[in-house]
């Protein structure tokens, strides 16, 4: 059954237009997926709702883009260049390389030789040169994480804005890890987008913020209506050297329980670095003089971690009388297409027409789809099958009496609703 | 005066949380940009503005999002691996490298040695490699531009959604280019984004389709508030040889009337070469079975340079009684900050409080800031620099009477409105 869900979900994404393996017609290319217009919609849906519960609704945050090419110097300081490897192992025989912990006993997974290399370390970083000369002062890497974007850039918020502590610096974009082996659809992949938030604090309050950050995680994950997460205390003897807690927020994905979000406090670890390697003095200033480097809580959301997630907590497929329905349960506000508009047949000009002209109504303030195509009874399984709350039907009484059959996704039942009240019933 | 706007526009632009060089503190690096707080702002309101435009309310646009890292055989096919270059020329005195249209009478324009070299191509791709393996198979670009990720998935599109002719793909992204010499701010940077349209339809549609959606660019032209763009015919020998029709739309910036957006007909090259190059048969079948490569329109617009003109556009300085001001004169529906709230004194905690619930008010539906600092006449100020249209001052009258002072950006009039008919007013 699990396996089976997983492929299931990945098939519904490829044929529906959620999700295509990258450079389809190409044979594709390993680790990367393009979103098709389906998948654009929940994503962008997903970074907007993010960006509005943590950036516009607070009064304590400045959100950043900060490029994807930074300067090498940043992730030498990071510690970057010298430690974000996996351990990675060759087989002699059939020349393939693997990551060490997919490899047991010794034994190549691919070809089954027992003759392979000892473990040594691969930097995970895309490495390319910018500017016209391919030399090693040219080199630069493709951002691993978000993070280093809005360290680098605390002291221009600081300057720009004038923040008072706490303040956090939330940014949204894209980030490249040359993984050894992508894999289980878009939740690990070489190219992928993260939303975080670096949230400086002084250190006595770092406890209580942590709870309090914590609980925003929660709060988000409830707002977007995902269920079957799990927090999971990184143990101490796990934790990073310079992070006093981390809490991993895991959900079981079909393939199993994987870590979905974080949330670590890493002290001052990371602006003190920065504060000795670019040799700028990066403190923050206390209106009464104090001068010190504030400590930050990181929260981290993973944005495809994120729609796999959704989709994963949203799909089912339920028995009926005659046949079975597959339906995604989105919550209506995450939902890519929140209402569907069909005309009842499509051979009557007068009722197609007034079918247009309720959807574009209706676009306004809704994501709205128009289907006029087979039965009501197939367009209907269309829409559940992407997750479309609602679906309202054009017919002959609505040239009478502007009313028209609204059909809820879950419950399947069906009333009849005026076209001058639909705009206040969907919200 | 006019590389002193420009000079301007980029100080205002560091000082107020717009736009930073990229890796600031370390330098930066050349030809990449970190947008600030309001910087991130004006670019999302840019970005969905143009995707409501184009993609929400037309019922013929289908939005993806591919990924930036591609299967090389996509720019071999493309003629990206062979023709995407600059003519690039070395001083054998100095070893630095110039694009050749920088090179005057064979003068190194840095040391002035007149010992360059000829001319020779120089690929602006930016390569990198994929996988644990560093070798030519494993060699892929970050994507110079994003029309390649829509013709890749052109047919993915027709096989999910099912689009009639003429229909459209749309995408949103970033692009890189390894260029010579990045400059004039973000007119020409290294990492940039790109929103794009491949519109495709039958041959004989092509004339008056490009002509309706030059109109189309125009009218976001106008939506977005920009005047000063000029429409260039691309002549008949300077086109590419699959274009019929080129029209670039030049914007006057401070430096010169430099290439805004362009809209070009590129016949079916680009699907034909895929159809070829990956064997794949990406054909569109009409409803009587006729089969055939639709031609495309491409409508292009540079994300960076649309801020870039907006920016432009908008900064003013006037000549007041006493002193000068500078104002951004946005569109209140562009400004990254729509209304800034102001508690008259800030030492009075029942004002500060009612502030603040105001500006909570208004926060649900818009962009709001809150300035307690300094006195109300430096506020009206701070907010002209960065295009805030409106500035609501809370009073001892707004306790008494719940009424409030709005002042306007461009006429710095003053009037008197009750709380609860300030959303109505704003919008």
């Amino acid at each position: 059954m699990k396996d089976d869900r997983m492929e299931k979900i990945i098939s519904l994404c490829k044929r529906r237009g959620f999700l295509f393996q990258g450079s389809d017609i190409y044979g594709g290319l390993s680790g990367t997926w393009d979103f098709g217009p389906l998948g654009v919609q929940l994503k962008n849906t997903v970074k907007q709702e993010w960006w509005k519960m943590f950036v516009h609704e607070r009064t304590d945050m400045y959100g950043v883009e900060s490029a994807i090419l930074m300067n090498s110097k940043v992730w030498g300081v990071s510690g970057h260049v010298k430690n974000f490897s996996d351990p990675l192992i060759d087989c002699k025989k059939c020349k393939r390389r693997f990551r060490a912990d997919h490899v047991e006993n010794n034994t190549c997974p691919e070809c089954g030789a027992h003759d392979v290399t000892a473990a040594r370390p691969f930097n995970m970083m895309f490495k390319t040169h910018a500017g016209p000369v391919e030399d090693a002062g040219s080199e630069v890497y493709l951002r691993p994480e978000t993070a280093q974007g809005m360290f680098v850039n605390f002291k221009n918020i600081v300057d720009s804005a004038h923040p008072k502590l706490p303040f956090g610096i939330a940014q949204i974009g894209k980030a490249f890890r040359n993984e050894i082996t992508p894999g289980n659809f878009i939740f690990r992949s070489r190219e992928f987008e993260q939303m975080e938030i670096e949230y400086f604090i002084r250190e006595k309050e770092w406890s209580a913020l942590f709870e309090q950050w914590l609980s925003e995680m929660h709060r988000w994950i409830s707002y977007i209506g995902l269920s079957k997460t799990h927090d999971r205390e990184v143990a101490p003897d796990a934790l990073a050297h310079y992070s006093k807690r981390t809490v991993d927020i895991d959900y079981e994905f079909p393939f199993g329980k994987e870590e979905l979000y974080g949330i670590a406090y890493r002290t001052d670890f990371d602006l003190m670095n920065h504060r000795e390697g670019s040799g700028v003095d990066i403190s923050y200033i206390e209106e009464d003089g104090t001068k010190y480097i504030p400590h930050v809580i990181e929260p981290t959301f993973g944005v495809e971690r994120t729609l796999l997630a959704l989709l994963c907590d949203a799909y089912a497929e339920e028995q009926l009388e005659k046949d079975t329905r597959t339906v995604l349960r989105f919550k209506p506000h995450i939902a890519p297409v929140t209402v569907a508009v069909f005309p009842l047949v499509s051979n009557k000009e007068d009722i197609v027409k007034k079918a247009e002209e309720v959807a574009g109504l209706l676009r306004r303030d809704f994501r709205t789809a128009f289907d006029g195509i087979g039965n009501v009874g197939k367009r209907y399984r269309r829409q559940d099958e992407i997750g479309t709350p609602w679906c309202v039907t054009i017919d002959y009484d609505t040239l009478e009496n502007s009313t028209v059959t609204v059909r809820d996704r879950d419950t399947m039942k069906q009333c009849r609703i005026a076209i001058g009240e639909l705009s206040a019933y969907f919200s």
